[in-house]
Parts: structure tokens; sequence; C-alpha cells
């Protein structure tokens, strides 16, 4: 068995990691909550997904062109987050995402919610996508104008 | 930065932890896929959680019950979820959960989603949930009745 | 401005639907609900097409095989659904699905979800289908051998 | 047997409908899409359920202050919906909403899921909400103070 995976988001990676980060803003409603009266577990990866499309957004990549001209899609290969604080229906949430590792067929992404009406971190996760081809799902270089904006 | 982590499902693990694993059967519906053709990555944790829920229903505990006779729910503190293939339409899935640790205000579960088809394991995870008073959220001991049967 | 539709479940309509209606079991969740502590409005459409895929099945039609084979898929063309009775978290639902009109190209069914506690009719509603091709969503014939099963 | 509701999108209606209506711009994430590679039929829901917040939130009231000060919520009694046009992933909505009907206890909506690319109408719907008490759910008058504002 091995040990949890520990997700940080000491002052420091944090102060760093979103310095440089994308930040998206989310708002929560009725249908990402729970009955325990808070945004339901899953749901904050939905989150995390909107800022790191709209992050290859910013970037100038949109992922149905990538797909339709290369063939390509981005899949998710592994993803942890770790709840600090509950976040309720109505919060203003802003949303980050930074590339922490990037390789020829994959990225890793870290990401974080804050409150904005209190400025608490409330969750913190990491997320790995692979590039594929989408005949086969095989894995599938980055294609290198894609590479050249990240790297700046 | 931390390095990812790893949820392992190395056939030694998955074999002791299925042999021991409370298992859930899953059919998967649109309402699960996205546009990729595949299970949504954010849709694996609510299968998880239906096999945790389940879980403590065949131990005899019941969330409302738990929640109205002694004021404690169940909060994840966090989750780590690994892809390893992609789940279609349609698929018929077992899902498992097993607690690989135990402490007197929370529980870490084990668990995995296999399909039924093939025998292929498609998705491997760990979570962490606390025991918390509904009221202020703060951690709570796990009631003796339920450490009882979870010892066991 | 149109008048709101009236979506019936008269003693008299409900039983006879119910009678002849496919049954199907739903077990609510924490991910079906919201902070209202009551199952999300949305899901109840969720809930509803599980029996349609059900009630399918039990025919000897699964959705993935006239797929592939007949390139046919069935999209909804209209829903219309009133909530009766708030559900919560950890009710246990028998939702109903019923063929009330039968076409070339398309199926209308007549739905209900009862709670199995106190055997209260919660939800009811109609939702249209229409066969449609997956090349270009044009409106199809259901096949002949579907047809013959739903006449009986 | 009811006929099934026909909720329109005339020229005219849908032509003065939306010049009065509130409108909330929507993109659709894979989170929102499924399997047959279009919006879940479900999903037009929640985005017709972010658009009402948003009419209201414009008015100057959050729901969360009307729960916690008045003890009220919004609770749907029902909802009807016509897919006209299939949405993809990436796509941008307009979704409207627009009060047909304001009682003492309720509210029906008429709403639009416009797509911004080429200005067709995708989904129209009906959508009831009712005025109630938190404890015990029963129906309740609309604050006044809201009532004046729906009023102008």
């Amino acid at each position: 068995m091995r040990s949890f995976p520990e997700v940080g988001c000491s002052s420091q990676v944090s102060g760093s990691a979103t310095q440089a980060a994308f930040r998206w803003p989310v708002r929560v409603y009725y249908e990402d909550t729970d009955a325990g009266g808070i945004v339901y577990y899953a749901n904050y990866l939905k989150f995390f997904e909107r800022a790191r499309t709209e992050w290859l957004r910013a970037l100038g990549f949109e992922q149905d062109e990538l797909r339709r001209r290369h063939g390509l899609v981005f899949a998710v290969r592994r993803a942890a987050i770790e709840y600090r604080r509950p976040v309720h229906f109505n919060d203003c949430l802003t949303v980050t995402a930074a590339v922490i590792r990037c390789g020829r067929a994959g990225l890793d992404f870290y990401q974080e919610a804050w409150r904005d009406d209190d400025g608490h971190c409330c969750a913190t996760g990491e997320v790995g996508v692979a590039c594929v081809r989408l005949d086969g799902m095989r894995p599938a270089r980055i294609p290198d104008e894609l590479m050249e904006k990240i790297a700046r």
C-alpha cells in the first residue's frame, strides 16, 4: 500500500504558483452542490477542467480544432485533489492552472480553487494529461506550435 | 513541487485488495460519458462514492441516520485517481471499496473500477474521508459501533 | 405565449400506466442532490433515461449495437417534467417508462418516479425521442425488429 | 393521456421574448457533453438555472440571502424543454430568462438557448418555480421588494 499523495499548498508553493498561474472565475450554482450544503467533491474536477480549457484558449488553441486538424485530444491520466475548506452555493471562486511539468506527450498541472470572498484556498490539485491520437488513443507528440507557447 | 502521487494497481496489491474489497456494480449511461466518447474523468468519483455508500450500508449503517442520530457526516478530504483504460457507454463496471487505513476520525479507502466484459482494471484511486460534526464541520470520532464493524 | 404543459399523474392514468410500465430501481446518492437537501431538478432526467435505457435492454436491444450495426441513435426532442414531492438523499425510487406513442421515427414515453418508502409519486414526465442517423442526425426509421417488440 | 406539451419558439414569440429577456453567456465544456458528441439533454436545465440565478442577482437579490433572511427558497415545480438543434463541445451559448407569469407564490419563466456562432435557437423551455418556506417546503409569498423589481 502506498502512502496517500500529498498535494501541497504551502505558502511558498502557492505563492509562486499562483503568480504565474492562469486564473479563471467560477460561480457556484445549485448544480454544483450536494445535500451536505457544499460543492460535491467530484465537481472540483469540472472547475479545474474549465480553467485548463480556458488556459489553452488563452494560448490561442481550441480543443475542437486540435481534434479536427490534428486528430489529437488531451486525456486525463491522473488527478489528485485535496479538499481544504468547504465551498458553498453562490460562492465565487478563482481557479488557477499552472503547468508544472511538460513532456513531449503530456502535461502536469497544479491547480487551486480560491474563494474570492475571504481569500481562502479551498482546494488544491494536480492533474496529468496525455496528448493522444483520437483513433486508437495512442500517445502522440504535442504539436510544436503549442509546445512553444507553453515554454514561454 | 511534490512529485505526482502514484496510486498503484500492482497485481499483488489489487489481488489482495480486491479479495477483501466490497464490490458494487455500476452501469455506464449517457449521463456518465462526454464528447470524447468515454466516461468523463470526474464521474469516476461518483462511482467510487456509490461503492463507499453501499459498503457502509452493507455494514448496517445509513448515512442519513448517522446524520440524524449522531449529527455526523463523512467529508472527503482528499482523492487521487489514476485513469488506466477508457470506459465507454453501456460498459458494466465492478467498483471496489476497501478500507486501507482507519483512524479515530477518518478512513482511507483504496478503490478500483473493473470492466466486467474484459476483466480490465480501468481506474484505481484512494479517497480519504473524515468524520465531522454537521454543526461546524469539526472532526469527530467515528461511532464505536461503526468502528467495531470496520475492524472485523 | 403558450400555457404551461400539464403532465398528469391522475390516479387513473398512473394506475393504468404503471401496470404496463417498465420499472427500474434508482438509489439516490449525494451526487444527485443539491444544497436544498433534495434531488437537483435536472437529475430526474438522468433517472428517466436510465429507465428508458434499461427498458430497451429488456427488449433485447443495446444502444451501442444499434449505433454500430445500424448507425442509429435515439435523440431526445422534448421533455416535460412535473415535480410533485421532494426526493432526498438515500431515498429508493422506482422509475417507470411506458411508450405512449410510437411512430415510424420516434417514441413518446410517459415516466414516473415513485418513492419506495411511502409509495408517493414524486415526479412525472413525458419524453419524446427521435430515431436519427448518426451521420447528419437526420430522422430515420426505427428498425423493424425493434418496432415489433414495442408493438407487443 | 395528455398531448405532448408544445413549447414554442415562433419567430414572433422569441423575437419579443428575447428583446426583453435577461441574457447570460454559457460556454460548453466537456462536462456538459455526452458520448453522442453533444450537450446531454439534462444539462440544458443547468444552463437555464444559471440564467435564472443571474437574472435574480441582476435584480439585486441573492438566493443565499433570501434563504438566510427570509427562510425562503425557490423550488422548481415543472419544466418543459424542446431540443431544436444539437449543441457541441466548445460552443458559446446565450441563455435567456424572461418571466412570463408572476403570481404571489411563484414565477413562470420562458427560456431559450442561442448559439452565438450561427445565431440558431438550439433549445427553448418553460420553467415554473414556487417560493417556499425552507421549514416544511410550504408555499410562501414572494417578498414585496422582489415583486416590485420583477413588475418593472
